[in-house]
């Protein structure tokens, strides 16, 4: 078959009809990703595939150092072009990574260009993608991808001002902030942690005396976001910590860490798991899905951190035990009847079955599918993670009642990734339809396919979308 | 392919030679299950599908809620028939879970019907499965599957009066107790513990005074299952421990805990591990064979659990680590000349390529298979999970010694998974026969699908079974 | 397809194209193995397939125990040939393991024998081999397989006189030392210690007063191992430790080892953190390659090792956690500048992922791929275990920059799992273009086939070939 024709990754007649007839036609419905809402409401125009390619993506960087190329061409201060042309010349090292279909994939969606991307032909291609970047402004991209709905990250100190002034540009595409409380409760730098408290404090337009203060300011900040159209939260951990906390040691604790006194590894765990119950419940009273990431270990390579900080491409997939603390956490909430609507997410591969078998031990009526277990993600977002996950949830779960995929990037070129999982769960049905798994029956094939594509989504976070998508 | 066609899962020829040539007509040898020995005893004939299928189906009653069904309709007092339409009308949202392949693979092999099942067809199905199922009493279902022996699961404080009632009876049908001495040393609750205690000493009929005579007790019930016809012992643990407790120890533990007197974690796994040894002793001595069953994570919901106690579906897969309890317990046995056969069983699918060289680290003669790496089990009983652990035990051991499928089941609608374990056997031999990876050499061939199948589950055990089985 | 017919594994016409044209033809260079130099330096002759299969082969031992043999007839004083006999008996009952496969593959590549190996075809087999085994001696073998490169695993107190030897003969093969160092850093037990401290004492014609004497002779082993073609280290653990270990520390601790009084198992985890450290800065200086073997728990019969002492074939893919002590490990090197070239390996196929992922963090110019995530190892090394690797790295990093296969083996007749391996590679490549997952762009994908069959490890391991292989 050639590379990426109408019919990649459908390797028989059931996933080709699926995947043409119905998953194609499915808006999409991108609940979290890391797009700049600043972009958004400028309606960014991006000069050239160095900007809206290489600016920000960590995965292309990793990549470029794998393959020998200097760091001065990848986060350095060479020329944006001489960067690109060092991308070019890794393109063809990177097969079998999903990068390469990615790229390709990406300059054909969006712009037609289906020749193969190296050093010899990046010249023409950059001419040609600047070219019609121009005309390809952010919303235009938005339109272009029949998107439904945008959720981007924000942290509650954010003043979600960008936000503010998406609305009234009366973009068919929704735009919400989620609420990423993380640096609220991370006491491993207690400099870094004040500091942040006092940024906090400036947008809530507040101060604090006590511990508890800090949780109503969150508490605030949270119906800020939910006046804001917000309705998910989001934490990344690399596990929730199996450790109680009461609200007396919470105050002792926040006490001193707000004083920058020493706070100790135990200490912090308390900390956060007296926060993530704090969360939980600011979202099961606001109606809202609560997102849990879990699983990297984060700015592993010493030496690169020091120069460059964090989110530069050295992030691992760890192998922390993530079964007590998600069975304390959900367990203690589902106990207090205040477990809110929650997705889990997996940063690695052999947590599949024991997330997918957690989230199975919370579901309650009356929402179907209340606890999910989310789309591979990061490292896993390929057509090999998204298969075990999908396989994973279909064994262990209901594959039916699935809120989908979600890009998760920094990148407005990744709307061809909800593509790539399409054309994946469809050829997964259609396999199963082949060897007599499955039953032929269109009405069911169908309904699961556009419900997973989209409709599930958009009933399971309950936003109100443009009028077109209802 | 047609759902559930006479060829489904075989997607090769030699598959499908071997399937219907070999495969099909082995008897089933169910050498582990939860049947209710009463239910064998008095032959019991099942009014309905509630009754046989959603009685104490923890499988369904999981699915049901992942579908927004409400608690009263899965384990609450609600109308039988309101429940089975509960479940109906979530059958059509399992797709690709293995629930829906066993639901209509069940009702077209127990009753005929190939109709799907959904809430328009449910009254239909109730209908016709209720009138078939009165001439298929329990003991006709054995009949009608060819069952050579059921194994039972059963507790040393179990009078095994159902069993003793069964052997006058006359079945073709061998039906063995399981000795399942979990209750024994589970510390945790030490109320708990004394009540078993004294439910254990009134079936022994005597009284103890040490920690010793408990231990007398307890292999006079391991004799008293061996004479009923026992001949395997069960075990249920998160993980072994990775603890030494040697006799003065676990005199000075148990005492205090048949006083009621505090006992620590570190003091529990201390019991564990000495007790385990110990039941690991009576299994070598009589010739017996030793099934552990290593890795979840139970009652994993509070608030559930609070209201309706175990085994309702809120268990989940673990990840405690494995290796180094199992190496202890199977170590320290090997070196005393007391390891029993035994079969390893891992819930998390992570533990395969461990168990399974974990069991060829202790093979001895003179028997073959000594130990085993056993079948997929509990939420792996699927395609996925049988697959998995079929490929382990091929490239780490030997297939050929594999003693094969149990049910593992608490209903007598289960042994088509029987007939999936072989379909999926006899595929992958076949895929390999294709590739060119095996030789088609059907005397080789069959042999193995016939020994997997039955002959080695039969030779291994060494129970005797009625004559037409042998 | 026949067994073993010219294109078994190769299910599609590009892989069929990928591997006769391209990946046949490519030389062997096996940089890690664990042939005995001394039969090397002898150009040993083999008599008979006891010799050359079984003398060493923990591999068949434990399928021969698996198959219910008496160890007389494994590692036992039985005669040779009734050992043969014996493993001829359990070959047909290895169907599906890759024994089966490798014995037929040798039999076929070696003697052009393709008669399937059971008791009944075993006396035919034997003479013939025996016959063509006296006129294949170990260069002969070398020669066939056209065999660039060999590294051999040797011991810093390894005089190095057989590497020394076999240099002025003049083969095309390479032969080069690996400096393993594991056992001077294996506190485990401070008598075995000792001794083997006195035994390096010998080699380097030198003694000790202090730890850092230890030091400086380890440093002139590794100066001497440099001198004798050595480019690579090699070090086998169950995991890194995360632990830091300074010098007092390390003075103390060793100090205290030296002179056989006891050391903690944190003190352990310390020396090792220690010395991995002192290792890598050796291997960093001199341009080398470290490799990091890690996962396995070995010794696990107790009973066994007690009578037959370590490699024997009681070894067990083990579930350490991995992550941080690789971090900390890798991270200091990398702060500190001195992280040389590093290939790590892992053990239990669960880490595929976080190693795949932590070596790309790990990254840096100019070197492409200077940190390698090592091809499917020990228990791995087959169809599964080498395609989860090569998903794994391609997914995640750069399969293009993959330094390829090794055959590990202690044994002659190992040539052909390059073969397998070769196999396997082409028809993932292969089976991508079928699916338009790939383009099918012969220039790039046989560019890729041959650089991870030999060029990429010429290139990167830097050892001087023979010219016909430049």
């Amino acid at each position: 078959m050639p590379f990426l024709d109408d019919n990649f990754l459908l390797t028989n007649d059931t996933a080709r009809r699926l995947y043409h007839d119905v998953a194609a036609h499915q808006p999409i419905y991108d609940y979290h990703c890391h797009l700049d809402p600043a972009d958004i409401a400028s309606n960014r125009v991006y000069d050239n595939l160095h900007e809206i390619w290489l600016e920000g993506d960590h995965y292309k960087w990793r990549a470029m150092r794998a393959n020998g190329i200097d760091e001065q061409l990848i986060t350095g201060d060479a020329d944006p072009y001489d960067k690109f042309l060092a991308w070019a010349q890794t393109v063809p090292y990177t097969l079998r990574n999903p990068l390469y279909q990615w790229t390709h994939l990406e300059l054909r969606r969006y712009f037609g260009i289906d020749t193969l991307l190296n050093a010899d032909t990046a010249p023409g291609i950059w001419e040609e993608a600047s070219r019609q970047l121009k005309e390809l402004p952010t919303h235009a991209i938005f339109e272009k991808f029949n998107v439904a709905l945008v959720g981007t990250t924000d942290d509650p100190a954010d003043p979600l001002d960008y936000h503010e002034a998406i609305g009234p540009l009366g973009i068919d595409t929704k735009v919400v902030p989620t609420f990423r409380p993380d640096k609220a409760m991370d006491l491993t730098n207690l400099g870094a942690f004040n500091a942040y408290i006092n940024k906090l404090l400036k947008t809530a337009g507040r101060g604090i005396q006590t511990p508890d203060d800090l949780l109503a300011i969150l508490d605030d900040r949270h119906a800020a976001f939910h006046e804001a159209g917000g309705r998910l939260s989001d934490h990344g951990l690399s596990a929730l910590p199996d450790a109680g906390c009461n609200d007396v040691e919470f105050k002792h604790i926040m006490s001193n860490a707000l004083r920058g006194e020493a706070v100790t590894r135990h200490e912090r765990q308390k900390i956060t798991a007296y926060m993530m119950r704090f969360f939980a419940g600011l979202n099961h009273e606001r109606g809202w899905a609560m997102q849990l990431h879990l699983g990297p270990i984060r700015n592993v390579n010493t030496g690169l951190y020091n120069r460059l900080g964090p989110d530069i491409g050295c992030d691992s997939i760890g192998d922390a035990q993530q079964g007590h603390g998600l069975m304390r956490l959900l367990g203690t909430l589902s106990a207090e009847g205040r477990l809110p609507k929650t997705v889990l997410y997996n940063m690695n591969p052999n947590d599949n079955y024991l997330f997918a078998t957690m989230a199975g031990n919370f579901q309650s009526a009356p929402t179907p599918g209340k606890i999910q277990f989310g789309s591979g993600w990061w490292f896993l977002d390929q057509k090999d993670g998204m298969t075990w996950q999908l396989n994973a949830l279909s064994n262990i779960g209901l594959l039916s009642r699935f809120v989908g995929m979600l890009t998760d990037s920094r990148s407005m070129m990744s709307y061809p990734r909800h593509e790539c999982f399409r054309r994946i769960l469809c050829n997964l049905m259609g396999a199963d339809v082949e060897s007599g798994e499955l039953p032929d029956d269109p009405g069911m094939l169908d309904k699961l396919v556009a419900d997973v594509c989209f409709n599930n989504a958009r009933d399971y976070f309950g936003i109100e979308l443009d009028p077109r998508y209802n």
